[in-house]
Parts: structure tokens; C-alpha cells; sequence
């Protein structure tokens, strides 16, 4: 969208000061493209770029913004402007920016808006993190139940530019209690004369504004909804969710799986500082260098039989290496299909079951391979029996212990994905040098 | 959403073939609802359950079945009824569906269709897999700029049952050529009398119909939408892809990614057979056994060193460990970022300088740490220095391939996340035992 050609010719309006070409050129472009656009451009004509932008795009850009350029672009506004500004931006997004930010300058930022605007984002501010109320917004149109088609066009008429999707009107009753929802489409194709109660769908499915956000996706998911009604208590009305924040929720939810998968650290991204990553990362690397200690003095309790048979320690890794991989293959199914499915008993047991099979039908295979290239590579018969038996067990347990830790951490309400990969593998590892060398040990006199 | 009691009671209509009860309950579920209710069904109900629906609500319930569902409803309905409710399906999710059957079936159920519906199915899949044209509709409403607002409203009306969405109106010049597109919003807003060329966004962004699907749900991601035009040569509209298929494509892809850090095998679920689950993962952990026996003839080739100094078999899983830890958070990160952006030289050196530098903090850290460690444990001042240098250059190697090779297979064009997280753990593996047997053999006098 944006090449150097359009940079030179912008930059030389914003010298110029010349509003009128700066915005022709601005005019079709996508906030998301703006937002590009202002990061790339060098400081110094950031400021002049912000002033030839009116309140509604800078608004807009501040939407697409990372978090520290938004905090850059308020403070080049000032507190007066500031609120302005953020009185035009969807609430949603504007929790999201004043999460980060300390209480007194929340609180002075809040000063700048207008009261009602500004109490509307303090009491989405108020639901926990990560819930449905978090992520809802308030511009949307709502109409009474006893309306007919042609005042609920008037309304929208009136409402359209304010309110951020129209594709359904939530209908509410005298005590604002959401009982229907009705299409654009449905009033296109209704008589202007007919009623909003007689044409609306009263099996409306909302979510209460302190669900999780992963439990609103999933109905988005399901449903194929554009947009989901946000009740309080007593199903009032509070806001709606859109699908395009419900994109992000779905993005948001499985990087996280995977940052827990791999311990790759909270939110790390391209733009993360060395340092700040270094930071993230270190807690979980230290905890698993401690746990490799264990595994350590596992191997050094079992001292004796590695000096006996000191070709022991060659399928050390391949046996340990494999006790995890096969765990993390078990915990990945697990994680990934609890995102679309809830489980109970049934399934937990059905679920257990079948790995349990994959695990004997897998261990039997490796095992007997190992057998025989132990045999041809060590000359040992005996060896290639202990090293196979072995890796039977360690890949039957190891294949449990992928299913069964995340399970029960799930049924004891923890994200399963916290039994994060290296975690399971790690746990893998010193069980399987336990079965390992207790097995050889057992068998040390035919071994040697 | 469904009890028991509502099944009991479903199940006694279905036994007396009362429609219009059948009906009463049903009307108001989702096709989702229906589609788990229909799986919930005694095999011996389901023959009179699709009896009792309406052709629509079969092509509303086949879209949300899973495929072996599916292939059981088609031949409950015999070709001539099958033919039918496929005319009625989404054309995207046809296609889906007969992906995987037998070229002599698809030929036999799309003699069953109209022409015009069977060609439009055979004209998505012929293009290539995961592309844009493949997850696209052609139930869309679209207008020749010459209308005015009211003869659109009009068109409008008499399409609205037929069109997937209805929240844009794509505009289209004499030659088909996708010129503009109009809201629902915009049409309410403007006047009757006005020209649609007048009032339509020129600067729309399409896709063409064999680009990635990934690329399509980027797009859509970014710039909010509720549908994305898809055009052929010379911006020829053919189909929109709607933001609800997006929301499909983005979960798959995130599971793919998953799947494949954790090599835990294609498309296993919580369904999935334990044979063929066990058949998928396999291939992985066979080759990951190879590749294990290497590092067991590395740590055979150091057997001396080992023999002469055993406590280095104590560090040698937490060497190992760390240093494959560290690779798969690196991997995650890069894998993770290329989602959302694209990466050139300039943002590759920069994120390949970043990783070296976190991965001269984390080995420092780490390395004095164990240094510490090993003199208290083992009292050999000389062994800590051993195994925490050893540390410090294997974690920074670590870092930097889990940084680079999912970068050059990038480069390569070849999806980065199949340098899966087992495969690079293993590698690191390889290297950190070369690197710490290495300078343990080299120090081994001072270590004696």
C-alpha cells in the first residue's frame, strides 16, 4: 500500500503544512495503513502528522497503535485534546490503552473526556481481565421491543454513525432486559407498519460480561455470529461484542498456547528489547535447570552400573529424548482440543484410553527397533532387550503423563497449557532414566 | 442448550413422524445446536430426524457436521434428495465436503445438482488447496454501478434470502470488474435517488483467488472486515470469503503451527482412532530415534573422557535439556511473529542480533549459576568452570538456531514450523553434547 513515493510526497505536504493535500492523500487509506504510516515516519514530523489529523482518524489510529506509540501520540496531544480524542475511540480499545498506565494518570487522562464516555470505560475497566466485558463495546443500537420497522429505521438513521456494527439490533424490553435480536436484513424485508416484537428472534444467545473471553469466541466460533449481546444481571443490555475483536481474542488465546507450550515467556514479539525478553524467558529456564540437576543425580545414584556398563549412557538421551517427545505430542492434542470441546468424565476416561493405546502401540514399535540396532551396534543381546523394554514402558508412561497431567489440571480449573512443554518433557526425562537404569541395574550381572 | 428432557421429548415426536411438533421444537436452535443434537441421536432416530427437516435445515446441518456425518446423511438422502440440499449448501463448505470422497462419487452427487450450482462447486475446487478461492462464497449480493439507491434496496430484497451476508453490496463496473463497494450503512444513510457510483468506497481491497488463505485472514484481521471480495484476472469479481470462515481458517492454522512444534502428528483429535493416531506419530518419532542413537554414538565417542571423569554424565541431561529449551522458545517466538508479519533482511538481522543478545544473557546467568552449583555439589572447582562455560556457548548456539533455521526455511519458502520443536530440541541436543564433551576432553587433565 505504502512505498517510498508516497512517503516523499507526504513528508513534503507535512513540511509544507498543507492540510488539504495531506488529507487527499490520507483519505482512502485503511486506519491499519495510517497506523503504518505514522510508524514509519521519522520523528520529527510525527507531531505536525498528528496535527493535520482530525479527532475521529487520530482516534481511529490510536486503535491500531502498539502501546507505547499510543502513549506517544497523547502526550504530543496534551490532556485537553487528549480527551477529545479519546471520547471518539471505541471503549474497548480504550481500556486496553489505560490498563497500562499509573492510576494518577488514568485519572487525569479520564479528566479530559466527557463524564458519561469517561464512566463508561471505568466500568469496563472494573470486569476482570480477560472477560467478556472487557471486550465489549457500547456503541451499538439497541430499540425497544414495541417499535415498529419504520421508527427503527428512524432510530438507525440517527444512531449510524455512532454506533460501531449494525448488522443486528438487540431489542430490550421496559427494564432494558435484552428479549430479541433483529437483522438489517430482516427489517430490509419487513413492512414498515410491523412490529419489532412480532418480526424480531427471541431465542437471542448472549453471555453474561463476566464470562471468559475464550467462552464468548467459542460461541462466536459456533454460531457464526457478527456480534454478541453483553447482559449483566437480570439479562440487562450492557454491550456487544464483534467478530473482529473476537479475531483478536482467537489470535491472542492460541499464541499463548503456544508461548506456554514452548515456555517461550509471556508476549514476547519482534519489537521486544533483548533484555525484556532475556527476563521473560529466565524464570522457567532456571526452574528447568534445576530440574535437569534432578535428572543428574538420578544418573549419578545409578554411578556404579553406568561404570559397569559404561554403553548405557549411549541410549541415555535417545530414551529420554523420546519419553518427552512423546509426551508433548499427547499434551499438544489435549490442549488444542480443549479449545473447542468441554470435557467430562466420559470423555476424560475414553480420552486416557485411547492414548494409552497409542502409547503401547508406539513403545511396542520403537521398542523392538531399538532391540535390534542395540543388538547389531553393541553386540549385546541382553542390552538391546533392557534398552527396547525400556523404551516400551518410558513411552507408555510418558504418553500418559501428556494426557493425564493437563487433564488434571483442566478438571482443577488451571490452563492446562501451564504443564507446558518443556515442563512434561522434563518430568519425562526423569522418569524415564528412573525405569532405565533400574531395569539395567537389575539386570547389571547379564549385562556384563 | 440441550437437556435430556428435550431429547426425550424430541425423540417421542420422531417416533410418532409429528412434523409439526418436530418442527416447533427445533425452529428456534442454531445449526450448530442441531448438528450436536443430531449426533446425540440413537442411530436408529436419525433416518426420521432428517425426514422430518426441511431441505434448508439439512444443508444448514451439513455444514456443521463433522465429515463422516456427513457422508452418513448424504447416502440417508439417496442421490436424487442429496442433490437438492447441496444446491442449497454453501458452496465453500461443498466443496469441503466432497474433497474426500472418490472422483466416481463426486461425478454421481453432482449429477444430482443443478448445472449452474454443480459447475460453481467444481469451478472452487479447482483451485489449489488452502487458497482464497477454495474457502470463498458466491451467495453475495452485487450491484452495477449505474443503480440508484433505491433500485439497489430493491435488488436487495428480492436476493436477501439467497445471500450469505449481506453487509457490503460489492459494486461492479459492465466488464464484471470490481469498481467499489457499499455498506448496508451507506445505503440507509443516502437518499433514494442517488447513484451508487456516488456514494460507493472506490479503494476496496480484494484478494485474487489463489492467494494463501492465511494471506486472506491477515487482510481480514487487520483491516476489520466482515468479508473480503475475491477476484481473477483483471479484478473479475468471482466470491467474497466471509469473516466467519476466517475465524475457522485462523484456529486451523494455529493448530497446524501446534501440531507441528510439538511434531505431535496431522490432524489428531479427540476422535481420532488410537491406530491411526499412533500411525501419524510415528514417522516423527522414528526419525527423532535416529537422530537420538547420534547423540548416543557422540557421547560413545567421548566414552574415555566419560570413563575417566563420570560426574559429567551428571550435567550431560541438563546441557542437553537447557539447551533444546532454549532453541524452542526462540522457535516459538519466530514462528509465532511470522503469523502476523512479514519479515525482510533488514527485520531478520535485527531479530537474529536480538536472539544473540538474550542469548548472551540467558547463558551467563545460567552459566555462573551452575558453575556455583557444580563446585558446592561436586568440589571440583575446575568441573564447575567445565560444565558453566559449556553452558554459556551451548545456550547462545541454541538461541541462535532456534532463531535462524525456521528464518532460512522461511526464505525458502517452506513453512518454518516444520523445523518442529522436537526436531530443533533434538538437534541442540547433538550440538550441546559435542560442545561440552569437547571442552571437558580438553580440560580432562585438570579435571582428573
Amino acid at each position: 500500500m505504502i512505498d517510498e513515493q508516497y512517503l516523499v510526497k507526504l513528508i513534503k505536504h507535512l513540511k509544507e503544512a498543507d492540510k488539504q493535500q495531506f488529507q487527499r492523500l490520507i483519505a482512502e487509506l485503511q486506519p491499519y495503513d495510517i497506523a503504518r504510516l505514522y510508524e514509519e515516519l521519522p520523528e520529527k514530523h510525527r507531531s505536525r502528522f498528528i496535527l493535520l489529523l482530525d479527532p475521529e482518524q487520530i482516534a481511529d489510529l490510536l486503535e491500531e497503535l502498539e502501546r507505547d506509540e499510543q502513549y506517544g501520540v497523547l502526550v504530543k496531544l496534551g490532556v485537553e485534546k487528549s480527551g477529545q480524542v479519546m471520547d471518539l475511540m471505541d471503549n474497548d480499545d480504550l481500556a486496553l490503552l489505560l490498563e497500562g498506565l499509573s492510576p494518577g494518570r488514568i485519572e487525569e487522562l479520564l479528566a479530559g473526556m466527557k463524564q458519561e464516555e469517561s464512566q463508561i470505560v471505568q466500568s469496563i475497566m472494573n470486569y476482570p481481565p480477560e472477560t467478556a466485558g472487557r471486550i465489549m463495546t457500547n456503541r451499538f443500537v439497541w430499540i425497544p421491543e414495541s417499535y415498529t420497522v419504520s421508527e427503527t429505521v428512524a432510530k438507525m438513521k440517527s444512531f449510524a454513525v455512532f454506533s460501531e456494527t449494525i448488522n443486528y439490533l438487540y431489542v430490550i424490553d421496559g427494564d432494558k432486559r435484552l428479549t430479541g435480536v433483529v437483522s438489517y436484513r430482516d427489517l430490509i424485508l419487513a413492512e414498515p407498519h410491523e412490529q419489532i416484537r412480532d418480526i424480531m428472534f427471541s431465542r437471542v444467545i448472549s453471555v453474561h460480561a463476566e464470562t471468559d473471553q475464550e467462552d464468548a469466541a467459542m460461541l462466536i466460533e459456533r454460531y457464526d455470529f457478527l456480534a454478541l449481546p453483553v447482559v449483566e444481571e437480570n439479562d440487562r443490555l450492557v454491550g456487544i461484542i464483534t467478530v473482529d475483536d473476537i479475531i483478536d481474542v482467537v489470535i491472542r488465546e492460541a499464541t499463548e498456547d503456544i508461548e506456554k507450550l514452548s515456555a517461550s515467556g509471556k508476549s514476547i514479539d519482534f519489537d521486544t528489547k533483548a533484555f525484556v525478553a532475556a527476563y521473560r524467558r529466565l524464570p522457567w529456564l532456571i526452574l528447568l535447570l534445576f530440574i535437569g540437576l534432578v535428572s543428574g543425580s538420578i544418573i549419578s545414584s545409578f554411578e556404579e552400573t553406568i561404570s559397569k556398563v559404561v554403553a548405557l549412557a549411549f541410549f541415555m538421551p535417545m530414551i529420554a529424548g523420546m519419553t518427552g517427545n512423546t509426551g508433548t505430542q499427547s499434551l499438544a492434542v489435549v490442549v488444542r482440543g480443549l479449545i473447542s470441546r468441554d470435557v467430562d468424565r466420559e470423555l476424560a476416561a475414553k480420552l486416557i484410553l485411547r492414548e494409552l493405546a497409542v502409547g503401547i502401540i508406539i513403545g511396542v514399535t520403537c521398542g523392538i527397533l531399538i532391540s535390534v540396532i542395540a543388538y547389531i551396534w553393541q553386540g549385546n543381546g541382553f542390552l538391546g532387550l533392557v534398552v527396547g523394554g525400556s523404551l516400551i514402558i518410558t513411552l507408555i508412561i510418558g504418553t500418559l503423563a501428556g494426557t493425564i497431567v493437563p487433564l488434571v489440571l483442566y478438571k482443577l480449573n488451571i490452563d492446562p497449557a501451564v504443564a507446558s512443554g518443556p515442563l512434561i518433557t522434563t518430568l519425562n526425562d526423569i522418569i524415564s532414566l528412573f525405569v532405565y537404569f533400574g531395569i539395567a541395574t537389575a539386570f547389571i550381572s547379564k549385562l556384563m
